[in-house]
């Protein structure tokens, strides 16, 4: 596998000739910003995760994480790393400059995540979640704790984690039974077990910073008497310094299919000291704050996997020399043509590419909106609200399943070798696969996008990314392209539409093929805009490439959308009606 | 994960209600054989693949092989079970009477093998190898090779490995450049370096044998020179017992994604004593005798790993409790209900359901045309060889794909914990994805069917087993069910006789949709078959588990075969116009 280098060109193009950021920034009236800064900041983050993270990677997943003495150890290189990157700043890209962040717009910062993604998962992991602790903490803890905790957060001088799922308490929070009695002194003890805890222990930093969800004593059942705690690992002194050892340990790590250099760990909290974050029995409402950015992170990493294994497969395909390409010879000093020519590993390639491309260009334009979420005015806050919210499951599920099929493909352009763990192109199947299951499983993505997203909500936020995706289409200047895009858009609307209307069940049972119909929709829209906005680029090769993976993917990934409308409208029966010994008949 | 169940009721219906096996045997003259016994042999295989291989699974790729001063190594148990196996006369289930083989029919013989498959994959395969062996040395050998290896082939005292790949030849045999070289006393000595050679070592047996692709001092270049060798570990002696080492060592074994409990091995071949099999410059088509059958066994595999996982989501399912579902209260006496009564799950486990059944129909079907080619009279056998030879692509590469998906649901159902490896199902989805790349890559399958079967052929395969299907079509009696069957069928002749006049390079590029759109026609065509047998069978349960699995088949996993129709017709030119550094614009 060759190096990873970053899609430097196609940011440019998304960023600049598609989204016009300038534009963006301008009407967002955030002058400090422009696409020139973006370009380097970016770069920069390429070079990082190019030359510091990615040689990681291989190794880290040969080596993976260690339990000792109660004491977590990463893989070799992961520490100094992580030191380098809190020392570049990049960890406060995001954060708020009242606590030394760099408040950088969401478009420049979530190009250098998609990079980091690509070059190691499991290193990316604990800053990801770190940044997302941050939210929680900036948008809902008290003042004291905030400037306790959050300009080292910001900083990663500390991290921090998101500890909800428990033993028998996954999809449901409603069943968890972590306890947290209330303090004298304000403070509360937190009592339970955590699991699948991503950097719940490691050697990086001084200190870890718990979000961790209990109940109350007195809280009523289910999910309306969950809290949110801020558990350190090290009780900060009066200085703020890490001090007493706080009653939390590590009660193992997970061996797993991947993301090895990861710890993944179970968390024992006995009488931890912890303090409440946001009001009582509002934990849940605090957890999405985190949960909503990680979702959408969880998407770039499948983005960023499946990058990194195009990458990988393209080059070997340019490379690898077997047999003569049926339209005839492409290597004539050669005893046969590289394989690049075979016409089923181009079909391979440009799945990957056009799925990637197509994913990475949703990424650029959910960015957009959470920029406007933070700079705009407040009727476009709102709609960049309702866009985030219908496309947060949108991104996360469509993202990941995509991330797993690519990299699938990328080991068959391999063929065997692609099975060898020393070529790289397994690892990244192995480690994107958890990305379909953490942060809410791609079925419940599924359910919150058509459950709470689209029916609960009566079609609003469904109508506003329309209207949104509307504007990109009046905008395509090709006539041909706008109307079939303009059909694209209308026939997924009607057919959102008419789930309004349905029962519970039947919404559950079309919720998976749902979201894929949405995603193609969706992702056949932007291919559209880009091929157009590429059109008047001055490099030709873009322009003809981004032309012609458009004809692509409309042509061969599209209708895969149709497949996935007929069976959501199959209705509950399809799947209900079949119970108890009917599945295995013994 | 529980205790791995073969799946002896589906096998019971299949074989008996469905395929009616005795009818099957009668037609075929063969007295010795009934139902009665097909049903006792595959129970005892069963129980073997059950009690003695399944539990050796999740050690097994734990431990993995190791090699140590050029001595292979398989993980603890793997040999006492191999000893068993071969003991209690499964090795020998398929070989020639000349030799002790027992000769059953392929019918009782394939629905053990996926049992083995179910079991451990990684443990099966050395023995899968051997049969395929005994085939070409059956078919192609020297009589006085026959008598030297035949035997001991047949019962297990040693295995046979395939020995095709090269670093730099693997899906172009026509690179391979290992020789040999003819001696005065009729041997030859054999010269080279094969990859990814699996059971190339291990302490099983005293002796193993490996089918050597070479070329001789005067071959012409490209596959006409091609030949066939037969080169043992150790050289008998006039008795035919092990003795002197040969020039045959193992130069390293590969470390895997999965399978690791099967060696891989680089073989080394140092002037290494061999024997001719089959004429000079044959040896492509000798290689071919094993290579058909152990394409059909690696479809198998997709199936035994697609059974044992969602033998693992199913019993998952139904013990996880979480949350209500949403057509009402399952459980009024616990805080939250199974699982498996959430629409979104119950839709994975039907898709791995009715996938795996349906497959599994698929290989019956293929395995009674096994049963014709040996025993039929010459007309029903040329209709058989030409069913097989269109089925055999289509059995490797769909099912081996399906084998995939369906290994992926199941961690999908388990959410987070799929992802652990002490549950077994993420180690069920590394094993299968093997099978995708050997034994011909799933793409180089797609244009074996649409290349050779279909467009060179000019349609006679496919007409045959068109013609074949019909028949199971015909026999329907639900008439609504017959229609609809009859268009599917109809439907997919006719898009098949479309690409007959296609360019190659359209061919090429309409390879891997043609091969899914055909799996998912011939399915559905199955499906209702099966539903309509089973419509007639006493256990009312199963009756309706066919019925409605058909039903969820036909609504909701059909419609994909309309996504790869417009796919394929897409012409080479949607996957051809891309090119050079139009792949990634740097």
């Amino acid at each position: 596998m060759p190096q990873y280098q970053a899609p430097l060109a196609d940011y440019q193009f998304l960023l600049n000739d598609w989204f016009s950021l300038d534009s963006h920034y301008q009407s967002l009236k955030v002058t400090d910003f422009d696409f020139a800064l973006a370009n380097e900041v970016i770069a920069q983050g390429a070079r990082f995760a190019e030359d510091v993270i990615a040689p990681l990677n291989r190794p880290g997943d040969e080596q993976g994480c260690t339990l000792k003495d109660g004491k977590v150890t990463t893989p070799d290189g992961f520490a100094q790393a992580y030191h380098d990157y809190i020392a570049n700043g990049w960890n406060s890209m995001l954060g708020s400059a009242d606590y030394d962040g760099q408040e950088l717009p969401h478009t420049m910062a979530v190009p250098v995540h998609e990079m980091l993604h690509s070059a190691n998962l499991s290193w990316r992991l604990t800053s990801m979640l770190t940044e997302s602790a941050v939210l929680a903490v900036t948008k809902h803890a008290s003042q004291a704790l905030k400037d306790t905790y959050l300009a080292k957060l910001i900083s990663g001088e500390w991290t921090g984690t998101m500890n909800l799922t428990e033993p028998h308490a996954g999809t449901d929070l409603a069943l968890l039974s972590t306890k947290a009695e209330p303090q004298p002194d304000g403070s509360y003890r937190v009592t339970g077990n955590k699991i699948f805890i991503t950097g719940g222990d490691h050697e990086w930093t001084s200190n870890i910073v718990h979000m961790v969800l209990a109940r109350l004593p007195d809280a009523p059942a289910g999910v309306k008497g969950i809290s949110l705690f801020l558990v350190p690992k090290f009780i900060p002194d009066s200085q703020g310094e890490p001090a007493a050892a706080n009653a939390v340990s590590v009660g193992s790590i997970e061996h797993k299919m991947g993301i090895k250099g990861s710890p993944t760990c179970v968390m024992n909290y006995d009488g931890a000291t912890g303090w409440l974050v946001g009001e009582p029995n509002q934990g849940l409402a605090c957890m999405f704050t985190m949960m909503n950015d990680a979702r959408f992170q969880v998407g770039l990493e499948g983005l960023g996997a499946s990058e990194a294994s195009f990458q990988g497969a393209l080059a070997y395909a340019r490379e690898r020399v077997q047999s003569r390409a049926p339209q005839g010879v492409q290597n004539p000093d050669g005893k046969a043509d590289p394989i690049i020519f075979q016409p089923d590993v181009a079909r391979m390639l440009l799945t990957q590419k056009a799925l990637t491309e197509g994913c990475r260009a949703l990424a650029v334009f959910y960015a957009g909106y959470m920029d406007v979420e933070r700079y705009g005015d407040a009727d476009r806050k709102a709609i960049a609200g309702q866009v985030l919210g219908f496309l947060t499951p949108v991104c996360k599920g469509f993202m990941t399943d995509m991330g797993l099929e690519s990299t699938s493909l990328g080991i068959q352009v391999f063929g065997g070798h692609g099975y060898i763990r020393e070529w790289g192109m397994e690892q990244l199947m192995r480690d994107v696969r958890i990305a379909q299951l953490y942060e809410g499983t791609n079925g419940i993505q599924a359910l919150d996008l058509i459950g709470r997203k689209l029916t609960r909500d009566k079609g609003q936020m469904m109508e506003a990314t329309f209207t949104e995706l509307s504007a990109r289409v009046k905008a395509i200047t090709d006539k041909t392209a706008q109307s079939q895009a303009r059909a694209l858009l209308d026939d997924w609307r009607a057919t959102s539409a008419d789930c309004l209307g349905l029962e519970a069940s039947d919404v559950a049972s079309a919720a998976s093929d749902y979201l894929a119909y949405t995603a193609y929709s969706i992702l056949g829209v932007l291919w559209y805009s880009m091929a157009d906005a590429a059109s008047r680029s001055e490099n030709r090769t873009l322009a003809s490439a981004k032309r012609k993976t458009c004809d692509f993917y409309q042509a061969r990934i599209l209708p895969r959308r149709d497949a996935h409308k007929v069976a959501m409208q199959a209705g509950a029966a399809s799947v209900l009606q079949v119970s108890g010994s009917e599945f295995d008949y013994i």
